[in-house]
C-alpha cells in the first residue's frame, strides 16, 4: 500500500474518503479513518486537501469527472443513457450513497458544487439542442426531462427497504430493464 | 404547551421527534432535544416509547398511517395519486427527509418496519387487480409500475441541490404537472 508518490496517495486518499463518507456521511466521517484506509498520515490529508469539508467537495468533484467520462449523456439514446447511470450505481454503490448523504446535509452548506451545477446546465443545453432538431419529445421541458431521466435512473439505489424487499428476486437486467423501459415509454410521449 | 392528557403528550412527542430526527437522522437526533421541543421530560419519553429506536419506529409508523389516511391509492387515477404523493410531501418537507435518513441509516438497523411492508404489499396488490381486470398497463409488472410511481412523485425532494437550483423558478404547479404528466405518459404505454 506504501507509495511515495503524491498522486498516487491523493488517488488512495480520495477512494478511501468516498467510501468513509458513504458510510457515515460528512458529519460522520473521521479523517484519520481516512487516511489510515489509505495508508498515509492524517496529517497529509489535511496538506494535500485542506479541511474535512474541502475533502468532501474534492471527492464530490472526482465523482462528477468519472461519471462524465465513463457516463456521458446521449440524446440520441437517452433511454440506454439511463441504463448506463444504473450500471455505474450499481457497480458503485458508494457514489449513491454518498450524494444521498450530501442532499441530506447540505442544508448545512448551502454552497453549490461548481462541477455538478456545470454538468447539469450542460445536459439540459444538450437535450434542450435535441429537442428543438426534433429528434426527442417535447412533452417536457428540457431541465424537467433530465430531471425525470435521472430519478428513474436511480430508482432502485433511493428505494426504501421496505420496498425493495419486494423485488429482492429481481436481477440485474430485469432492473434496468424497468428503468430503460420507463424512460423509452416517456420518449414517445 | 403544558397537557395533563396522556394522548396529547404523545401526539406531542411524535411531532417534535418526527423534526428532530428529519434534521438530523437517527444518529443525530437527541431525546432531550426532542422533549424539549415537545414540553415534557425526557424521562417521560422513554416511559411512552423505549429507546431512541423505538421512538423512531413509533414515528414511523405514524407517518405510514397519516399517508395511507391522507394519500390513499387511487388506481383508476394513478397520475394524481402520484400528484396528491408530492402534495403531502410539498407540505410536509420534513416527512421525505426522514424517509431518505431512514435508507441511509438503516444498513444499521435492517429489520424491516412492518406498516410500511404492509401498505407496500397492499399498494402492489391494489395495481395488480387493476391490471388483471384491464383497466391499467400491464408494461410493467404492478410491483415495478409502483416503484416507478412512487421515485417520480418525489422527483424534486430527490433531487441534488445542483439540479433544483436549476428549477428553482418553477411554480409549485408546474413542479406538479411534471410528475401527473409523466406517469400519465407511463400509464399510456
Amino acid at each position: 500500500m506504501a507509495t511515495r508518490d503524491p498522486e498516487a496517495k491523493k488517488r488512495l486518499l480520495l477512494d478511501a474518503a468516498l467510501r468513509e463518507f458513504a458510510a457515515h456521511g460528512i458529519a460522520g466521517a473521521r479523517v484519520d479513518q481516512i487516511a489510515r484506509a489509505a495508508g498515509v498520515s492524517a496529517g497529509l490529508v489535511y496538506t494535500y486537501f485542506g479541511s474535512k469539508d474541502d475533502l468532501f467537495a474534492a471527492v464530490f468533484d472526482d465523482i462528477v469527472a468519472g461519471t462524465l467520462t465513463s457516463t456521458p449523456i446521449t440524446p440520441d439514446d437517452l433511454a440506454e443513457y439511463a441504463g448506463r447511470l444504473f450500471d455505474r450505481y450499481e457497480d458503485r454503490p458508494e457514489v449513491q450513497r454518498f450524494v444521498n448523504w450530501y442532499r441530506l446535509e447540505a442544508a448545512s452548506t448551502p454552497q453549490l458544487h461548481p462541477a455538478s451545477l456545470a454538468s447539469m446546465v450542460e445536459k439540459t443545453r444538450i437535450i434542450q439542442e435535441a429537442q428543438e432538431a426534433g429528434t426527442i419529445t417535447r412533452f417536457l421541458p428540457a431541465v424537467d426531462l433530465l430531471g425525470v431521466i435521472l430519478q428513474l435512473a436511480s430508482v432502485w439505489e433511493n428505494a426504501t427497504p421496505e420496498y425493495s424487499s419486494l423485488v429482492a428476486g429481481h436481477t440485474r437486467g430485469q432492473r434496468r430493464k424497468v428503468i430503460t423501459d420507463s424512460v423509452a415509454a416517456l420518449l414517445r410521449a
